[in-house]
């Protein structure tokens, strides 16, 4: 069945080769009002400079949003990434805007030159001015998904090297003999992805002045369709070569029929990353496909693993007995003739479309392709098999007075809500860390180029034109020091420079032997309140906190306890008041977190485990780090520390009493968390910055117990302000999504520490 | 037995205090000739300015060096820093210069004024010509150890918190009170320590040009006499009260019986951090004691710990009835009688010293004190019981023709050699790693202030001036980034972020599943040699390597075995050549390091284990990371290794032949390192800087394949030059002792680096 190409790949194992690739997406769409007009609004100004903005652009019109991937390996990717720029836009629209989710645009002014074409810069905009004189803006207003594809890398070099460089006297011109045969097949075959993918069933009013043309029932694809899409008539590009095509192109553009290469509206361009007829074809551009507007994103990842599917299925097709002009032409008509068929029935093409799909499948079968093409294969399969499953057919039924903006408008608010319901995930890499997904959520909108080198590791690359940043959980950087982290982490060594500097720690020591521990707790702790912990703490367990000197016999049980986590226990005054997390960055404190164990309030008629149940409700609140705030538990450990205070469960405390469930007021833990950097006596703010410059950390969180945070700072009392520690890994995201108080976007301060030349 | 004090330290649990303190010591010391005259060079210029050394200065003459610690609360810590300046200050003596060990000065010139002035600053200077016209310089020649001390400051607040806040208005006057009855005390128990300490029994010639008045035998201590020892003449200094203590030193300077209060040369001086007066006694110094000569420091742990003992002792003794004048004029006939006793018999008071050594041996049971005590008691009783195991006997014993001068230079020349015999350790710091204890080396010879953070942690800080830096293990510094810390740590990311910059990478992925390892290997990998590596690698185990293309059914046992060691494995490609290890430091590469398997070349005639052994015999070599280069080992893996290759380890290679027993180049497995820097081709350097570069490291060792170390570097064939990993913890020690090639001091462009400002 495949060509002798195949043979090879199959002889050389290289199949495995076929399940990568290098894939790009572009995917435009109108803002509109919630009226489903084109929004009069400037595109958003929080989405910074189009100048250089790598995501988010402005195709034709003002409101005519572009969304640009980078290149990936896999598909995944690809959809992961379009997802965050999808999320990041309809963040930074206006609240009544939505995102149009068809490729035929909304209803248009009447009198089209009120269509803002886009503000971008004097060149691009000299390039729209001239469509908009040739085709009329309206024409332009179509939008849809552009897919870029080529090979893996590797295929083409394992392949030339063992076998082709006989027969090729470049890598480059067998590289080109590659992608020409898929661009050749795909221009006899690509009726099948206008039947799959075809979304454009009527178009809206005022699309054309002149409307007795457009076929008065709803079909597969408007805008596949050399009738109604766009399409450069009287053009005739050869693929017999890559010479011949740039060839034919340039003349073209001689005889003024283009303007320019990019003006050439072929459902697949031959595209190079230099020059196309000395570098070869780098990848092949795919422009042929309407949004999808069941999918968030306009497009699904069974969509992009089908195409990539079919690509690679075409580049195995024996080599046809037709000639490439007739098989060309063969492949315009079937498309011509699926494009503009009855949405509603099912096409004449069926039989054949159906033996397209067995073969596909059979490729699978045979070079033993990833799960993933058979999935989609699935999903197409059955769409091929029943018109029904069309989304065309789907379209067709969401009809009403000959206008889709209903549905249009149903879907775009749907796609809203999705998009920007939990504001503290990025979509697409909600797998990550919350502090790393707000960090690249807020580079996507600024417009630096984001890279996530490393997932699970939550290692992620910034750049700005030839400025990298690298960052690690959202606040390591190159903007801290490398000794700061054994610094921090050691919390002797910290204590030690700390003091030294004047900066008030609680004191104590850690000891392995008990008698020696008691010898110095006799000593040296007077009559001091302490704390008895494991060195390495688990959760709180093992601690004890003895509010007044403990006896000797209470010392000792409680030293054993500790010791019962490990073998290191920690003796340290205990330091009465509350703790307050102040994030330092660039030398200046950015937020002050306080930061209350989980408890919560009694009002009279619930029980604990009601009440405990009501507090979880908040949005904010989940499970394992998914969300800002953690859910309160009500383990054992909780409910040792309920009957310390003399309730159970079941127990219903009185209106407007406090109920503690933990001693421990880490966030993870099911704290509270409230914002109190407006609060907070502003002289405080000094000894966090203090601790900062002395531990040399640029970003950092700082814990100080202050019994009164109102009460304004005295040197003459030290003990009004303890600290307890600083991180270099301060979790930012805290300050993102308080429990109560104000937020602070302090990820934004991040990426203006480490790109100040963009501002 | 003991007084009330002692009574509220008791019942208060306190006694553990006693353990603790605050102590801090000077060693003078001369440099002489290799004949034992005074050394005619100049303080050496390697120890940088005495002005601002903190640790090795010069005393009254050019030649006489002076060692001053920090302060510490232990006499271990003392004891440690004394031993490391002591090394110091010998490597960095000429290479005929010595150090003489005894307190009374070597055979001295003829005419005094021969005898060099310490070239100091102008005031310091101004003073010593002042002592040199008042006592003449002969008398400023003898040296000693001076000792200060403080009570733990735990102990007296909390004394004076919970007891004695009612009897003294301040903790002042309470701390004051308890230093007096301490200096009251000593002045009359002193001689105790006269006969345990006593070393300077005889004068060298022209010491005195009159020698009309010295006894004509050995006594214990010509120097704590007040006949030939420094002294006061005709000054009467009360300790009766602080304030009549500072009056009468004032009352002295007034009448120009002083210059000032340093020229007071009591047996112990009340000192204050601040205004003694005003601001009350921080510390007694103790300026009584003979240099040690059979200790390479001058003094032994035994002697500090003792005179911690009997310092705390002193405070405990119960009220005296007889006038402090008495009791100090007794003590003073006392010790003069002692100091001048013939060394050679038994003390006339050794009754009296037995008695006391029996209260102070009740005094430690009574308080509970830390075993130290029990061993400095038990070396010092043993010389009151026995007159010979005194230090001024058994120098007695070593005069020869009136003379000290042979066993001084015996002394000299011994403790030179165990201070530098091992260069890549510090003295009393030996427990750390060598590259931290090198780096402290240099610190302390520059004259940075060096305090021990965390030990075991390898935590240092270095101060210059108001300039702190800290540094762990000898190279993570504040030079460094904290993100490169996670970035170098993750060879993934590293390998991205160099090849995304054009650097030449191992080709290579991490695989947890054997099928898709191999599908990936059948397709990617082409006919390239492979190494199979678990992800972490313990030592070399699970790897295997192939030198051509490997079967399949290899493929797989390798990738098998591999998943012994873990889950993950590294395929990558394999690169021939030698490792090579850049050190990089301030952008440049300070050195290069070939990196050679551990192996033994043939002679012929010695059998495998013959060649090892003798090979392991280099004193570089060792066990346990305790000296630069490890030993080779005959272990399973290395026989392994040599059965691979056809040997046993009785086998006898060719004369010539190089035999391998590891094939893993690490240092730490016992391979060679050959210094390369002026041999390797400079056009390396630029990759490995490029590297460092990419990485935003200030101080990294980059390891690097190159296959001819001659040939220059060829952009046209980057698998010239294939980095394999950077470093952010290079182990700097490696280049400053390689097993063959030039040794490269690196860690003092660390020290230059971090202290730009002292250059």
């Amino acid at each position: 069945m495949s060509n002798q190409l195949f043979e090879q790949i199959q002889q050389l194992h290289l199949a495995p080769l076929l399940n990568w690739g290098a894939f790009g997406i572009e995917k435009e769409g109108h803002r509109v009002t919630a009226a489903g007009q084109l929004s009069p609004l400037s595109h958003p100004a929080s989405l910074g400079s189009r100048d250089f903005h790598p995501y988010i652009k402005t195709d034709f019109a003002e409101m005519q949003t572009e969304l640009v991937s980078d290149t990936f390996d896999n598909t995944d990717e690809i959809m992961q990434q379009l997802g965050a720029l999808s999320e990041v836009l309809e963040m930074n629209l206006a609240d009544d805007e939505l995102i149009w989710p068809l490729s035929m645009p909304p209803v248009l002014p009447s009198d089209e030159t009120t269509i803002p074409i886009a503000d971008v810069a004097p060149d691009a905009r000299a390039y729209r001015d001239y469509l908009a004189n040739r085709y009329g803006r309206r024409l332009q207003m179509i939008s849809g998904v552009h897919f870029n594809f080529s090979l893996a890398p590797a295929l083409i070099a394992r392949l030339y090297d063992e076998v082709y460089h006989d027969q090729f006297a470049t890598v480059k011109d067998f590289s080109d003999m590659l992608y020409l045969q898929i661009a050749q097949n795909y221009s006899q075959y690509r009726y099948l992805l206008t039947y799959l993918f075809g979304a454009s069933p009527i178009t809206e009013a005022l699309f054309q002045t002149d409307t007795t043309n457009l076929p008065d029932y709803a079909v597969r694809s408007l805008r596949s369709s050399q009738l109604f899409g766009y399409a450069n008539h009287d053009l005739v590009v050869s693929f017999e070569s890559v010479a011949a095509y740039h060839d034919s192109l340039e003349q073209a553009i001689s005889k003024k029929q283009l303007i320019s290469e990019r003006e050439y509206y072929g459902s697949v361009r031959l595209r190079s990353h230099g020059h196309l007829a000395q570098d070869g074809v780098d990848y092949l551009e795919f422009r042929g496909f309407d949004l999808n507007p069941f999918a968030a994103s306009g497009v699904t990842q069974e969509q992009l693993d089908f195409l990539h599917l079919f690509f690679t299925y075409l580049l195995s097709l024996p080599k046809a007995a037709e000639s490439l002009t007739a098989r060309m032409a063969e492949g315009q008509q079937l498309n011509e003739a699926i494009a503009l068929e009855d949405a509603t029935k099912a096409s004449a093409q069926q039989a054949k479309m159906q033996m397209l799909m067995t073969n596909i499948r059979q490729f699978i079968t045979t070079y033993q392709l990833n799960q993933r093409f058979i999935d989609a294969w699935t999903v197409m399969n059955e769409r091929v098999n029943d018109f029904k499953q069309t989304l065309s057919y789907r379209l067709a039924q969401e009809v009403q007075d000959d206008s889709l903006t209903a549905f249009a408008m149903q879907q775009a608010r749907q796609f809203k809500r999705e998009l920007t319901e939990k504001p503290f995930q990025l979509q697409g890499y909600t797998d990550m860390e919350l502090s790393t997904q707000m960090l690249m959520l807020d580079a996507f909108q600024k417009g630096l180029h984001v890279a996530v080198l490393d997932r699970s590791d939550q290692f992620v690359e910034l750049t700005y034109q030839q400025h990298h940043e690298l960052v690690k959980n959202g606040n390591m950087t190159s903007l801290d020091r490398l000794i700061s982290w054994p610094l921090v982490d050691n919390k002797v060594v910290t204590k030690i420079v700390l003091a030294n500097q004047g900066i008030r720690v609680p004191a104590g020591a850690e000891y392995a032997d008990l008698e020696v521990a008691k010898r110095d707790y006799q000593a040296a702790f007077g009559q001091r309140a302490l704390v008895i912990k494991p060195k390495t703490s688990n959760m709180g367990a093992g601690i004890t906190t003895f509010l007044t000197r403990p006896s000797e016999t209470d010392f000792v049980t409680a030293f054993k306890l500790a010791q019962q986590y490990d073998q290191q226990v920690l003796v340290e005054e205990y330091i009465a008041g509350s703790e307050y997390r102040f994030l330092v960055m660039d030398h200046q404190v950015q937020a002050v977190l306080e930061r209350v164990p989980a408890n919560v309030v009694g009002d009279g008629r619930s029980t604990i485990t009601q009440l405990v149940a009501k507090k979880n409700r908040n949005e904010l609140r989940g499970e394992d780090h998914r969300t800002p705030l953690q859910n309160i538990r009500l383990g054992a450990r909780e409910q040792l520390i309920l009957k310390q205070q003399g309730y159970q469960v079941d127990d219903v405390p009185m209106r407007g009493s406090q109920v503690f469930l933990l001693q421990n007021s880490n966030i993870s833990n099911g704290g509270d968390s409230v914002d109190v950097t407006d609060d907070i006596d502003k002289s405080y703010f000094a000894i966090a910055e203090k601790v900062a410059e002395i531990l040399n950390l640029n970003v950092t969180g700082v814990d100080i117990i202050i019994p009164n945070l109102y009460q304004p700072y005295d040197p003459e009392h030290p003990e009004m302000a303890v600290v307890l520690e600083a991180n270099y890994n301060p979790a930012m995201l805290m300050h993102l999504f308080p429990m109560m108080g104000q937020q602070r976007r302090v990820t934004t301060k991040m990426l203006t520490m480490l790109f100040p030349e963009m501002d």
